[in-house]
């Protein structure tokens, strides 16, 4: 349970103690994601941040993690290092960045590559998303956002009903999610997927053999009654086998406020991993959302910080000396910016 | 005229009375932006520089003036967002980057789309120059330097001469420079420019409705005497409408030593936005000039650090903070190097 | 001998005195790039690094080394200002970037025109590699390296043996790395390679006259007896002047633990700039040497941090404050992982 100099690869990692424990960490990383406290407990460590494709998102989030710890970062945003163009093995690449840096950050487009960074490697490493393997912070953070917004802590959330929404089959972020959440006691998971884009049999297979009960359908409306959390994704038509095409698919897995209002009880919470595709309209989770308390996708984004800070203050086993070396933050924090879309709305 | 929480988005948020605030920061962050001290006001501050087109310059700027107060920068430089090339909008990208940082900068090439940002986020945003629409911080460099160079107070310009030279009428730079002098009383502005790249006729009558005196001429040395302030521009062949063609023209607007000394009165001092195109020779301002006292162009982009300080200060609400968190520098600042461009040449 | 303000560009500025400061200031470095101990000393500087071309590995190595420092960085990756795009000289661009920073490191594929911006700038200027030119850093880091791995300080080194292998002839770390050796009393230089690529001429009479021992052979296991140190190089087909086909030569000089077995004396040091090409096997030192005591590639990379660390230091004036500004480092330095491939192996 003690995850000092640990590589963080997969949510296989993962057990209820340990998942409690790093949310407690973030818990406590709260005050300083807000800004409303600075810490310099990673002062003069160095991140390394290889991204080997492109995600901007999730690059700044581990950057800002980092530096709301202290620390400095260096990276790479190119699809290759120059030293790979040159025939350089991933060994020689990790071993080498690692004598320069205290953990490393890496996502790379092909599954197993960030593994093969870790084995070389004499510092922490973190799965930043390994292409069609895990994007296993993605999943922390969605399963932290969940608990939050529930008002539960892990391992406490039996009984509850998420609705997971669009593309089941080869959607990344839904199936590590729903992996977490199979570490809880009968959770009912509503499946609504067109059938060509249903979760894999043998995730449903495992989900069930651990007690949980797994309902499937294709009706948007029918399925997000009862919900406690709904789980949106995106069906991306890149992403389907050649001959497969889902014209107007979109939009029958699309919620809009309309919807929500007229189907989901009091108190349903929508997630989504983002981006959500804004040229389609209605999208997964629509813009006349974007002012309603039941819309918790950036609460999601926002909770990446202080997640990711708490791996990082973990892995590198500093998670106990943050709050001695904090002081209260100096500068100005507006809140009185745009939409208040950061209170959870609790039930 | 208290900036805390403000967005910066155009020239036309500013009156003399905030510009005066403004320059009044700025001049207290000289030391820092001169290394002779360091101030860790921000430290634990984190900004967002978002780049949507290429601009190194003003990037680097930026992020140095950020770390000059002692805080921490995430950026991207790529055309787009990883997510935004999925169809995400700016709303979205702008609202999760929001919860990472503190505050933002935004360059991107569409006019209004920096303020697309700004009314989605939860932190500050400055616009880094959005397109053919507002670069306002450039502007707002250039009429601290011009002050600096002439020894004024911002307010107290009545009666100076300013000569515009080049392409008075999509140079962007030219505009908003114009628009914060005329906040003066009784400037007289000389216009130089072939008549097809004069300044826009309703920008010619709002300044004579103000009380200023506009003065337009194709004769370079004709409208240089008598100038206080040259503020040269570029002439680009691409920002000309089709069928437009300019040949020579960059060589009747080029301005030398050999010119200078011929027809300008002695302390008139010679500006420029940059980048001066050094394949033309002779330039705008040409490299002859490079050891002239006259030429302010590096003072120019030198005040660009203390001027982005400032703003910074001001929008996060620390300017009163910044000589409390203060040491000197302990490094070596060495003043040997190169021509010493940096002493204003006071008349 | 002080280095304060100076500017690097080339090995040739080095005398032994000069390389000895530089040793055991960055011997000082060890604990901070060993992560065992934490300096602010820099805290408030920046350092502008410039890569007009790709080479990812140095960057983060300048980066880290200036952040190790308690310093920022601000950096452009890409082939080309966007400035420079738009026309502006060398000159123009170095005075801009240099009124932002303290210290510029710039890499740049013409040689030449590092120096360049040397000469237009206000701070200290280190070559990050000019093209065909210099790279003194990596030369200086080879040396370091050499003298660690043998225990000796520079200016000792008489009666040892340093093959070179490789690409001697167009390859710009072996002329590096000889220049430094030659200010060394009586070193035998073994150059292992085709007759098409081996040490230029004028280099052999110049280490000839300065009394040292030249031998030439393209006998590889001949060549490596006796040997105290290996530096290996690649050979790279894209480097050769057309018509020059050296198919299998790549084999002919590559060296793996079976040949390193039979061959080497105990103790013999494997080096080597890298990248290594993985492509081939064998590659210039196989993979099957990872494990190896003798292979140093890893503790030279690792060395890239301290001595770029002592020439910060030294060129801003600090070498003797790093101290008096450190901390013991609080966070965790897993030193379980991956091989332990950082001792060296005296003899």
């Amino acid at each position: 349970m003690d995850f000092a100099g640990e590589h963080v690869i997969s949510v296989d990692q993962f057990d209820v103690v340990k998942v409690e424990r790093l949310f407690a960490v973030a818990d406590g990383m709260l005050p300083y994601a807000r800004r409303q406290r600075v810490t310099r407990v990673l002062e003069g460590a160095i991140c390394g941040i290889l991204f080997f494709e492109p995600s901007t998102r999730s690059r700044l989030s581990f950057g800002a993690a980092f530096h709301r710890l202290g620390g400095q970062i260096v990276e790479t945003t190119g699809f290759a290092f120059s030293s790979m163009a040159k025939g350089e093995s991933i060994y020689d690449t990790s071993r080498v960045v690692s004598g320069y840096v205290d953990a490393m950050v890496v996502r790379h487009p092909e599954a197993g590559a960030v593994g093969e960074f870790a084995a070389a490697t004499r510092v922490p490493v973190i799965n930043g998303g390994d292409g069609p393997g895990e994007h296993p912070t993605q999943a922390l953070v969605d399963f932290y956002t969940l608990c939050r917004e529930l008002g539960k802590r892990p391992g406490s959330l039996g009984g509850a009903t998420v609705a997971v929404v669009g593309d089941l089959k080869y959607g990344r972020t839904a199936h590590s999610l729903t992996k977490l959440l199979a570490l809880e006691h009968q959770i009912r998971f509503v499946c609504i997927a067109p059938p060509e884009l249903q979760l894999p049999e043998p995730l449903v297979a495992a989900l069930r053999e651990r007690g949980h009960r797994v309902e499937q359908t294709e009706e948007l409306a029918d399925g997000l009654r009862n919900a406690d959390v709904v789980y949106a994704t995106r069906i991306q038509q890149e992403r389907l086998p050649a001959g497969l095409t889902l014209d107007g698919v979109q939009d029958r897995f699309a919620i809009d406020a309309a919807l929500y209002d007229r189907v989901c009880r009091p108190g349903t919470v929508l997630m989504h991993p983002l981006p959500r595709d804004s040229r389609n309209n209605p999208s997964e989770l629509s813009n006349d959302l974007n002012r309603h308390p039941a819309l918790a996708i950036f609460r999601q984004t926002d909770y990446g910080i202080p997640v990711r800070m708490a791996l990082f203050a973990l892995v590198l086993g500093v998670a106990d000396q943050v709050d001695a070396t904090a002081r209260d933050a100096s500068w100005y924090r507006p809140e009185r910016f745009g939409v208040d879309d950061t209170k959870p709305m609790l039930p």
